[in-house]
C-alpha cells in the first residue's frame, strides 16, 4: 500500500437518512467524499476535502482517521451538516429524495490546503461545474483527474460541463446521465461524443448490470459483482469511482491497470451497498477485496 | 455447419407493423419462430413449427427456403395470419403495443411433423405453458430445451411455468422477466430460486446492458454487442437464442461452449437490431457473425 501515491477527494459529507426494504436509518454517514475515502483507503492514503457543520458527529471524524483518512481538507462551518433523505423500492434502481437540506453545503467553495496542490489523483465529486473547475484551478499537475456530475448540473450547466471534459481524463457518470449530457439515445454514439469533446476514458455505470470503459482505442465491459445483499444502494457510485482510482494511484495507467481499476470499482460498489451507509466499507478487509476481484475476473473468462 | 444437430423452433410467425425513430414498416417479416429461425441457420438446420394464414406472402416463404429453413412443420391455416402493432421511442428500450391481431395463432397447437419428433435441441418460444408442454410431449428425446415465457404468462399461468423448469435445460428471459417469475427483487437470488426448481441454465438478458450465465457452478456475464446502429429491437432476444441454441447445436454442450454460446447470442442479437424485421439476420456472413463475436471476446479480455 505504501507505494500508491495519495488519491484526493473533493465531495460532499452528508448526514443521510434512509429507508429501503430493509429498513430505516437516520443521520447516517453519506455523502459522496465519504464513500469516494472509504472504498479508495482500501488502496491509498486519500485526502478529502469536505465541509460539515458544528452537528458533525465527532465518532465519524475518529472514524475517518482510523481509517488512514487524512482530514486537513474538512472544514468545519458554523451551521448545519448537509442532510439527505432518500427511499428506495423495489429492486431499487433509483432513489426518492424527500428532503435535502443543504445547510453549510449551499455556499461551499472548495479551498485546496497547500499540502494536498501536488495530488496527482484526483476525484471530482457531483458538483458545479464553476466549483469543479476552480479545484482543477488550485492544483499544480494532476495526473489523472475522475470527473463526475449528475442531471441537475447537465440540465442547468451543460455547456460548463463540455468545457471540463478536455481538462479532466476521465468522466464516470451512470448510463441515463451519459445519454443525457451526449443528447444520444445510443450510449456507444454517446460516448464517442463525449470521447470527441477531448476526455481520454468514460465509463459508464450500468447499476446492477455491470459497467462499461470506453476509450478511444478499445472497449472494456464487466459485470456488477453480484451481491445477493443489496440493503442500500446510495453512494455505490462514489464507491465504484473510488475503487477505480485508489486502483489506478497503486497500480499505474496503462491499459491493463485501467481494465483492472474498473473490476476494483465494481467490487467496491458491490460492497458499498451491502449495508446501510458506509459500515461495510469500513469492514471489509484486504481479503474481501481481492476474493471478489478474482471471482469477477472469473466471471468474464470465456 | 453440416456436422451440427438440426434445431427445431416452436413459436410464432407474424407480420409486424413497426414504428421506431428510424421510421415505419408496415406488414414486415416478425415472429418468434423467424427471427429464431433466420438467427439459428447461421449455425444449423432449422426445422419450424408455426402457423401462418392465407394471406401470408410466398416471398417469406421463398426466402425461409433460401436460407435452409424447413418448412415442413409451418402449418397454413384459413384466416389471417397474426399481426402485431408496436412503437419504441428514445432509447427503445421497451415497445408499446398499438394493436395485437391474434388470428390463427390465437388457436394453434402446434404438431410436431414425424420428421421432427427426433429433434434434440429445441427452442420453446412464447407460449403458453400448456403449449409449450404439449410440444415437449410430442419429443422423443430431446437434449437441450431452451424455454423462453413472458408476463402474459408468468402473471397468469406462473405455476404452471414453474413446473415446465424441470423439463426443459435453459430458460432464457429478459431481467424483468426473471425477477418476476421467481418474485425476487434480487437478480442473483431470482437465478438461484430458478435453478432450484430444476432448471441446469437460467439466461438473463439485460437488453442493451448484456447477459449473464447462470448455472449452479458459475456465472458469466457479457456485454451486449455495442452496435450503433439500433433501428428495431423487435425480435431481438429470439435472434439471441437462435444464436445460442445454434452454436450449441454445432459445438456441444460443454461450459466452454455455453459460454461461447451466449456471445454467440449477443452478436445475433445486435445484428436484429440494425434492420426492421429480418432483414440485417437474413444478410449477415459468416463473417460478420465471426468479426462480432471476436470483438467481443476482447471486450472482456483483461
Amino acid at each position: 500500500m505504501s507505494e500508491a501515491a495519495p488519491v484526493l477527494v473533493v465531495g460532499s459529507v452528508a448526514l443521510d437518512t434512509l429507508e429501503t426494504p430493509f429498513g430505516r436509518r437516520d443521520d447516517v454517514l453519506g455523502g459522496s467524499a465519504s464513500h469516494f475515502a472509504l472504498s479508495a483507503r482500501h488502496f491509498a492514503k486519500v485526502r478529502m476535502v469536505a465541509v460539515v457543520g458544528r452537528d458533525f458527529p465527532a465518532k465519524h471524524v475518529d472514524m475517518f482517521e482510523r481509517a488512514g483518512v487524512d482530514l486537513t481538507g474538512l472544514e468545519r462551518s458554523d451551521g448545519l451538516t448537509f442532510r439527505w433523505h432518500g427511499k428506495y423500492e423495489g429492486t431499487m434502481s433509483s432513489a426518492q429524495t424527500l428532503e435535502t437540506q443543504l445547510n453549510v453545503l449551499g455556499h461551499f467553495e472548495p479551498k485546496i490546503p497547500p499540502a494536498y496542490r501536488d495530488s496527482r489523483f484526483v476525484l471530482l465529486g457531483k458538483a458545479g461545474a464553476d466549483t469543479q473547475r476552480a479545484v482543477l484551478e488550485q492544483l499544480q499537475a494532476p495526473e489523472f483527474v475522475i470527473m463526475d456530475t449528475m442531471d441537475l448540473w447537465i440540465n442547468t450547466q451543460r455547456r460548463e460541463v463540455w468545457a471540463l471534459l478536455p481538462r479532466v481524463h476521465m468522466l464516470c457518470v451512470n448510463y441515463e446521465e451519459a445519454l443525457s449530457l451526449a443528447e444520444e439515445p445510443n450510449v456507444v454514439r454517446a460516448s464517442r461524443k463525449l470521447l470527441d469533446a477531448g476526455v481520454p476514458f468514460v465509463v459508464v455505470k450500468r447499476a446492477e448490470h455491470g459497467s462499461t470503459l470506453f476509450t478511444r482505442k478499445f472497449m472494456f465491459s464487466i459485470p456488477a459483482y453480484p451481491t445477493d445483499r443489496v440493503v442500500d444502494p446510495t453512494g455505490a457510485g462514489d464507491a465504484f469511482a473510488g475503487g477505480m482510482l485508489g486502483s489506478l494511484a497503486k497500480s499505474g495507467l496503462g491499459d491493463g491497470a485501467m481494465k483492472r481499476a474498473l473490476v476494483y470499482g465494481s467490487v467496491m460498489g458491490s460492497l458499498a451497498v451491502e449495508s446501510f451507509g458506509t459500515e461495510r466499507l469500513e469492514q471489509a478487509t484486504a481479503e474481501d477485496v481481492e476474493r471478489r476481484f478474482r471471482a469477477l475476473i472469473d466471471m468474464i473468462s470465456v
